[in-house]
């Protein structure tokens, strides 16, 4: 171990600590997502890549007076650990917040806050996910979600879905087939309003059915709701923790009906489970920011919360607008979704296209978007892309659209010229998630 | 599976979902020092047990102002989403913050930041520990890192210290005898610098030791120093990170120094590691507040952030002395430590008494204080117990180590009475870690 009595680790030369890691640990890989931060904060680019909420449409002034009263009256306990639990008068208002998607009755108790949404995800699954376990997810679903899964060594399994949502006979159909196999699902991961990257709605009449489904097969639901209140037109159906508070775990955010820099989320569990949630809160982090939950809470009680909400929705429906009509004019050959909330438009190309290869060529002609197999963890999505119309203006949006029409006019052209040579079939430039951000150029 | 077409859980009734947590949740329990919270939080307690900085001693005029800048100059920066490696600004303070410990010429792309330091324990844990690992830590050790080893179903050994700290000979006994034993130790924990709970300080001359110990047997050192900068006297030697930057991975905190409520703590790591726990980072959160990074990073910026700090050391040095001549005056059949530094006394008590068994009388005298076995893997600590001075007034302090001065005496005096029957060999009231709060009256 030592030579000439100078200690030598048995690591490689990149990384000494290399033999060192937890098995878990090969499952940390950078995403796709993660390099597109850094090359959508680039200004000449048109993102349409990240989801990057619109803050400059929240009254700046109104969060300023909080924080001010915030730390005016409260300002020994907003500098102060808190409980692992959260701020409870902060749990009061989220029971409010969650009475607009049909949950009542729910006991404060069962309110566990977060740093974050992602962070309750994070807990759920340390609290349940073994190596080898399988999660269901919706085909495509949340990158995020799905790192968070494998990051326990859990598989991810996806269900198809339409333009209704989760298909009821694929779920069943995928666990029955699961089961003949010996694997031991754990629970369905869903985003059922305004999907993330899908952009579509679990229709009404498939939401006690797809519970049915859960509950005869003992699988735990994960409900992820964060865009569930910035609908276009009709509201979204009930949530389906309003339909079966034992079976569902329910997660909502302020990242996207106030802002995501206080990083304040939060779960809503069965009562048993949320005991161990806690439990897990407080081993992650303590507790989460006084600070931040206070600021939330003070806002929530004096601010027209649900007023600012219809600002956003009035904000994200006319950049949707913008993005399907752009969309119609300028890239007609290709087809989407149209989504009535949210954040995403899912977009499918001509089998012969690969999103992910065709992406470098995107940024640069200035305009970025989110690979399709971002989305799967199965290797799924070449041909499709996720493009955000939460962030960019309208005017941004129809540009960004449009340099994306040059991209997929001049690749269909290539194709066109070499037809039938073959020389195509491969992506054109394999591996790109393992770029670091400047080689996007 | 269904009866009568009313589906039936496998769970027990207190928990439908009892058979599908992870293996790991097994051990997630509740740590004395939660209940404690509670009771601490009771004005007519005097509580000698929690680790609350005395956050009124800080400017919050000066919080404030700076609160208010960020939300004038970077707003929609400071409430949207980050990166997840934290504010490039904030860890250039970082670096500068660290440099009063002796860390020199670090990189700021190796500076990670955290919802406090707890988190970034949290991100380490996860990416070094597979089930049956070790990790190395004093004996005793900080109950929360404890709890975040045992989370990924890791085992902490414990390591002999004295009045200088960690003692190289016991570590290089134990490290043999483990390796003897075929046990993969993956890190020694340790926290230097006026040690929670044990109040010591590791000597200069052991430093270099016991950093080629664990760099001889390929043993990464996970350095905690959250309380470093709070020194009475001499300041602490030089951070063992500043001895050895590829062996170390440093802990680091403005919960102490500034405030816990904004959440904010980091990891300066060896450029490998660094990369994957901005990984588990992303995973576990996105990433940390905006806000509460710029706040802290407007606070360094423009206030006298080294002047707070000492002012700090004033009020925590008074108590510290309220709480030795105290235990001098009401206790001096007892011994303790009597730290340079930070927010803790370590008692021990004739072997005769049980400081868990003895809590709710002393509760029932309004004084609380955190009990040995807490900060021991092994059961260990039952004569011992941790009297925090940080957070209440030295003549608080007074009444509370007065009154437990009434406490022990009595123990002492019923032992005399029953001596030799037996009787009180067993815990006076077992289990009392499993008791809600309002019990423990």
């Amino acid at each position: 171990m030592t030579t000439d009595g100078v200690p030598q680790r048995t690591g490689n030369n990149l990384d000494p600590w290399y033999a060192n890691y937890a098995e878990r640990a090969a499952g940390f890989a950078a995403s796709e997502v993660r390099a597109l931060f850094a090359v959508a904060s680039r200004p000449e680019v048109v993102s349409l890549a990240g989801g990057m909420p619109f803050v400059s449409a929240l009254p700046h002034e109104l969060i300023r007076s909080a924080m001010d009263r915030v730390m005016v009256e409260q300002g020994p306990v907003a500098l102060q650990y808190g409980g692992g639990a959260g701020i409870p008068e902060l749990r009061e208002h989220i029971l409010e917040v969650m009475s607009l998607e049909g949950i009542r009755g729910a006991s404060v108790d069962d309110v566990v806050t977060s740093t974050g949404s992602q962070q309750a995800l994070d807990f759920v699954a340390k609290l349940f996910l073994d190596p080898g376990d399988v999660v269901l997810a919706e085909a495509p679903s949340y990158v995020g979600a799905m790192g968070v899964f494998r990051s326990y060594q859990a598989s991810v399994v996806h269900v198809a879905m339409d333009d209704d949502g989760l298909i009821p006979e694929a779920l069943r159909h995928t666990i029955a087939h699961l089961r003949g196999q010996g694997r031991r699902i754990k629970f369905l991961y869903t985003i059922p309003n305004f999907h993330n990257p899908a952009g579509v709605t679990l229709s009404a009449a498939r939401r006690p059915e797809i519970l049915e489904i859960c509950r005869a097969n003992e699988i735990l639901v994960l409900e992820d709701n964060p865009y569930g209140l910035l609908h276009f037109d009709e509201p979204a159906p009930n949530a389906l923790r309003s339909l079966d508070p034992e079976g569902v775990i329910y997660l909502g955010s302020f990242s996207k009906t106030l802002a995501p820099g206080f990083r304040v989320g939060w779960a809503l569990a069965p009562h048993a489970i949320r005991e161990k949630l806690i439990l897990a809160a407080e081993s992650a982090v303590l507790s989460p920011s006084s600070f931040s939950q206070l600021v939330v809470s003070e806002y929530l009680s004096t601010a027209d919360w649900r007023g600012q909400i219809d600002t956003f929705r009035g904000v994200y429906r006319e950049r949707k607008d913008a993005m399907i009509e752009a969309l119609s004019e300028y890239l007609p050959q290709l087809s989407w979704t149209n989504p009535n909330g949210g954040f995403y438009v899912w977009v499918t190309m001509p089998d012969v296209l690969d999103s992910k290869a065709m992406l470098p060529r995107a940024v640069r002609e200035l305009v970025a978007y989110t690979p399709g197999t971002a989305f799967f963890a199965d290797g799924r999505g070449r041909h499709a892309m996720r493009l955000s119309f939460c962030y960019p203006t309208p005017d941004a949006i129809r540009l960004g659209v449009r340099r994306l029409a040059t991209v997929v006019n001049g690749e269909l052209d290539l194709l066109d010229t070499f037809a039938g040579t073959g020389t195509l079939q491969a992506p054109l430039t394999p591996g790109i998630e393992q770029a670091p951000p400047s080689d996007l150029k």
